[in-house]
């Protein structure tokens, strides 16, 4: 990774990277609906404010495998808007189309069809949310590709080996060599990669800039249930992690060797847990003759998420002053979700819109049953300051948090 | 209606007008799955080696509104295909496209997109398969007209009044008001017209050829369950009936004006019905100042269907020679669907191709219930040599037939 790019703009590739955009998430949400379609747009009009030469989206582009007829429109809607258009691309497509391509009936990289212009190619793999699906085996994704719209790569359909081919694209001096790997079941490609089962085929010549996109579990979620990163081959110089939601978009090194990883993280919450709630980015990664570049570029319109814990106080204590312990609760659950909605709004920095409900998500713990209280009551009262009133507090009992926390070692 | 056509083809339209292609009918049937697909690409091959200026479709272009991932991509696949390319287009827009057009992000028809190489437009109202679904009432239709492939006009979402504007087309010295009217409740529809609430708004000037294209029941399905034709107002030239399967394509004059109908029927049958035995056919409609011409086009691809009654030789009767009467009519049976499945041969022309397996349907008439015999086991006879075996014969007690005759009158 070097920061000091002195390729001139003709000899450096710019491509807008962004992952799990989840479009349809949460859609008949009346508070929420709209909010991964939201994103969406500002990353497309990230990527043509920046005149990427690109987009590379790493998987779950759409949250449902059979998204509703609203949510297939308004991805097209969107990306006919910011994806067609006269500014010229100025990549050249290198490898065979035909094999790339070879699941749709034109099997052609889109900005190479006469009948379209095309301003930014979009690049995807798909996700486990967007897969093939029915007995023909037919992704959302296929849908896209077959109006233009997107150039769908990476599948593979032989549950026995995995060989993959990367794209080759070049750009003035500079060579891309993308290797594309839609998600797989996990312990199916980790039984593959134990047994030597996974190729990809480096093109010739050594001046090859090598990406690796894949969707699959990073965090060990289970044994054999996720990829090791000493699976990556040393050739890699980037990989784009897809399907980890949490931001980690700077890339870090494995290994010994040049190799790193970026994981974009998901561009919307789709659950209220702790990764969700680091903010949420994009990159603009360069690649030159120099080498790489990977600039976060934090999103504006993702609603705030803010993610606390309360310990009520012990009933059981000296200087516990309170006669009704649940109304004691109440009064300090309420007092901490006020400070979070507070941070919430201090997080808000395009102050030209208005600030968005935020996400607030509160584990309070309790001592006793006297202490419990009744959360939907307490987030009906929140209603219209926060976006999730109806899953806003969480009630456990501070000794199966004890338990849980030693069961660890 | 002329057939004798001088004007030069600069001052001719050349439509092709087709409907309720029904694409995804029984996809999941391993033997007619591919069938609404196969005819649609004829249809499309049709305006493509006629040349025409546009195609103009009467809805259920899709049999479901919420169509497989299968069934949008493949038609996508074939639009593309078909409809972009470099032929250049000869019509011209007049009328107000952010009218016709408002439910679009980008409200314009879709050949004057600088983005799209169009070659044939295709304009299409939706049917009571492919209307609007979900909270926010987004059609099928939405998404391919979202991709550019077609026009989709005429919807209405005022439930009080039906206000059609046409759209308005010329080329040479010829113009065409179209008036859209997609599907409507017939029940609400036929209200609005009793209370004298649906208005067609015709243009400036006399020189307008003038197209209905409307997607109701044309047949009294029940007390004010239909469209009469007296509700097609006079100036209306020609009507473009969709929704009726039954092809009676070739247009017939109402009333005592100048007015045609045409009723193009399914390019598919959806049901075993006597209507959709009919043979199935488009059209090329040319349009000039002489008037017009409606040329009718037999598609190839239709799988022939053949529909008859059989009854069974009354057991009571005096020459009634078998001792078991189920045998009896299993052998009556066969024979009668032998020479069905030859009179299907015959109707296959395109020797260059397979015939296809024939749909039948055996409405067989017992005189007694001695007579009756499985008709699962006679339809897995005929596995192998017709499309429909699991549903080829009918069998009826012949008073219920009489008796169903007589409640007639
Ligand atoms: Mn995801
Ligand atoms: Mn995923
Ligand atoms: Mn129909
Ligand atoms: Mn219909």
């Amino acid at each position: 990774m070097d920061n000091s790019m002195n390729a001139l703009p003709e000899d450096t590739f710019k491509i807008l990277i962004a992952t799990d955009n989840h479009l349809g998430y949460s859609e008949k949400n009346a508070i929420r609906g709209q909010d991964s379609f939201v994103t969406f747009e500002e990353i497309l009009q990230l990527a043509s404010v920046n005149k990427v030469d690109f987009i590379l989206l790493g998987g779950d582009l759409f949250h449902d495998s059979r998204p509703s007829t609203y949510c297939i429109n308004k991805c097209i809607e969107l990306l006919r808007k910011y994806c067609l258009g006269d500014k010229p691309v100025e990549i050249e497509f290198l490898s065979d189309q035909s094999y790339h391509f070879q699941y749709q009936r034109n099997p052609i990289v889109n900005y190479e069809d006469p009948n379209l212009n095309v301003s930014i190619p979009v690049f995807t793999i798909h996700g486990n949310h967007d897969d093939p699906t029915g007995n023909k085996q037919i992704s959302v994704l296929d849908i896209l590709a077959a109006s233009g719209l997107i150039n769908y790569f990476g599948r593979c359909n032989d549950f026995n080996k995995v060989d993959i081919k990367p794209i080759l694209l070049q750009k003035g001096e500079v060579k891309l060599a993308i290797y594309g790997l839609s998600h797989i079941k996990d312990e199916r490609l980790g039984r593959l990669f134990l047994d030597r089962k996974v190729t990809m085929k480096m093109p010739q010549g050594e001046d090859w800039f090598n990406i690796l996109v894949l969707h699959q579990n990073r965090v060990a979620r289970g044994v054999k249930n996720f990829i090791p990163e000493s699976a990556i081959p040393n050739f890699i110089d980037l990989v784009i992690w897809g399907h980890e939601h949490d931001c980690k978009i700077t890339p870090e090194p494995i290994g010994n060797n040049n190799t790193h990883i970026s994981q974009p993280g998901s561009s919307i919450a789709t659950s209220l847990a702790l990764g969700e709630s680091i903010p949420k980015k994009v990159a603009l990664l360069q690649v030159s003759k120099d080498g790489f570049k990977m600039i976060p570029i934090p999103l504006q319109t993702v609603r705030p998420f803010i993610l606390d814990e309360l310990f009520l106080e012990n009933p059981q204590s000296e200087n516990y002053l309170y006669e009704k312990p649940s109304e004691q609760a109440v009064d300090q659950v309420k007092q901490k979700i006020n400070e979070m909605i507070a941070k919430a709004t201090t997080q808000h920095k395009d102050k030209s819109k208005p600030a968005p409900l935020p996400l607030i998500r509160l584990k309070v713990f309790y001592h006793n049953e006297q202490q419990m209280f009744n959360t939907v009551r307490i987030g009906m009262q929140f209603s219209g300051r926060v976006a999730n009133p109806d899953d806003m507090v969480k009630l456990n009992s501070i000794t199966a948090k004890e338990k849980k926390a030693k069961s660890k070692f």
